[in-house]
């Protein structure tokens, strides 16, 4: 059902929501452990900006909390949280019309869960694909109560801006049936007249298929992704270290090639043509014409962000201030939420 | 462990905690389910007013979010939370000295609920005889995971404001010992060189054994109990429809006589008296004598408290800015311990 309705919708985004409101909210986010890379630019970076341009009015959430799902300690949060509003504010990012926030400075937010805990069932909560997904690859050993609740966490990040869309991959959209479920029994329960939640769609988004320079998943700790913050020098480095293979003729073919198609595929994201025609175009260039389009189209297309980005990361002040302000707008909302959830509950004394 | 510990502190509250107090603060509280009566007056509420008057520092939780662990909907809160409130205050509790408040009014009490979950593994809340229990007592067809997590809720409530000492009853000890868990893993965690929270003691107190009266377990609910806000006549009329039994010979034997013998206690506990001498002086008197002699004792009790709850319960706005005055103490005391929470885990940023 999600996944049908949302499809619709995919690319476009409407107007719609409360009287007072008149832009569709978009709540996206990303756990603070390191730099972004290509993969998430490409991923859904973009895409967030497309959003805003279209008139959305973001919420991106840094889920620090969501760090201690899956590890003991968390390592370097503010090194981390910094990083990635580096690259929010790089990308294009408005912090003027966006909410850049993180989640432990949210408190009203985060109290969201009793309630919430309280309309879904342990019963649920296992049958949960994400929790069991979250707890094969988790690096701790016993399953904690906070990667058990990881939906209902989410439903709180969500529901808390009355966000009507989130952009999901399509292995996520279980994260959201949690979320909607937990909308929707609130309003049953508690707000039959006047629901107080919007039940969220998942803006179902393809990412493209971008591989790490060894051919494998590209991620940050296998050392194969190009980061947005990478240099010039770097992002040449990795890129000529790239597993291709002995055919000196390059084509575009994910299933069969998928290492050289992956590099093709990005240059032709970076130069915003077709894949086939990139690989048409170099021919029998072999693996060193194919690494050196590749290195120039993604230097050519992250120059502009990385001077932002090196020149906002010069004002490391204006960084923290974009994150006070942005988790002051949180706050904002997350207690009008909260007065408007005590109200449905008849808990205001 | 505990209940040796603290059956050493049964009755005597040293003066212990941080430099900046000189107070132990006590953390106690109960569900806004309706009015208290005299088993809650005799088992916990004379207590926790002889701490306060020994020096302690009292926290007194209204746990309305566990009102929906164990049913759907609460019906009436304000009135059950007013209702609460005049208890306390008819009782003695001292708002200007003791911190009142709602557990839905504190975000940032709240909040500790996230990395308290991450401390806890499902496996150890899943043993957990507390959650057992409310299982089994729950009005609700499934477990939901407000009640599965609900000993973590409770480490909150405890440790927001540092409570070095929880009052409780023997079969509550369980709660307590996942509270202790909580604060020794986050001071390990995160904390080792200044611990954040104190482990807190239970302070065992052996709560009288008085029936309802119909001879069963007193309760709001059976209709058996005597409330603190009942009128002299309402118990001169409960007290004379109460169980006893043919014999005319009073005696005070819980044992083999369960109903006569709580009202001998009953009698002897509002005039502070040993129970044996309160059935001696009764003698051959049989039931009516026994009867009237609880209700002159209970009656008289009672008398300076209600006339004190009577007149405090017309002036409503006074009710509500002793609740509006403990619920901004508590927000206080959980900011400022949720500020040590984010310092300790390395989360401002």
């Amino acid at each position: 059902m999600t996944s049908t309705s949302t499809l619709t919708r995919a690319g476009t985004v409407t107007r719609a929501g409360s009287p007072t409101r008149t832009a569709t909210r978009v709540l996206t986010g990303d756990r603070p452990t390191g730099r972004l890379h290509l993969g998430h630019y490409f991923g859904t970076l973009r895409n967030r900006v497309a959003l805003q341009e279209q008139g959305a009015e973001l919420f991106v959430v840094i889920a620090d909390y969501q760090v201690i799902t899956d590890r003991d300690v968390a390592e370097d949060l503010p090194g981390h949280v910094a990083e990635l509003v580096l690259d929010y504010l790089s990308v294009g990012i408005d912090p003027d019309r966006a909410t850049i926030f993180t989640h432990s400075a949210v408190p009203a937010l985060n109290q969201l869960l009793l309630p919430f805990l309280s309309l879904v069932s342990v019963a649920e909560l296992q049958r949960n694909p994400t929790v069991k997904d979250e707890i094969a690859h988790s690096r701790q050993h016993a399953v904690s109560g906070l990667m058990f609740t990881y939906p209902v966490h989410q439903a709180a990040d969500i529901l808390f801006c009355k966000a009507q869309v989130v952009p999901v991959g399509q292995d996520q959209v279980p994260h959201l049936e949690v979320t909607r479920t937990v909308a929707r029994r609130f309003n049953e329960r508690y707000a039959a007249g006047t629901p107080v939640f919007p039940e969220p769609e998942a803006l179902l988004s393809a990412a493209p298929l971008l591989l790490g320079t060894d051919g494998t998943k590209m991620s940050k700790s296998r050392g194969n992704a190009i980061s947005l913050a990478a240099t010039a020098d770097e992002t040449v480095r990795l890129i000529r270290g790239a597993v291709t293979d002995a055919d000196r003729r390059i084509s575009y073919d994910p299933v069969h090639r998928p290492a050289v198609s992956s590099l093709v595929l990005l240059a032709a994201l970076c130069e915003d043509v077709d894949p086939h025609q990139v690989a048409e175009e170099l021919g029998d260039g072999g693996g060193a014409a194919l690494k050196r389009r590749v290195t120039d189209a993604v230097n050519g297309h992250l120059a502009p962000i990385r001077a932002r980005r090196a020149e906002l990361a010069r004002d490391r002040d204006a960084v923290r201030e974009v994150l006070r302000h942005g988790n002051a707008r949180a706050n904002e909302v997350a207690d009008a939420t909260l007065e408007e959830v005590r109200a449905a509950m008849n808990a205001r004394y």
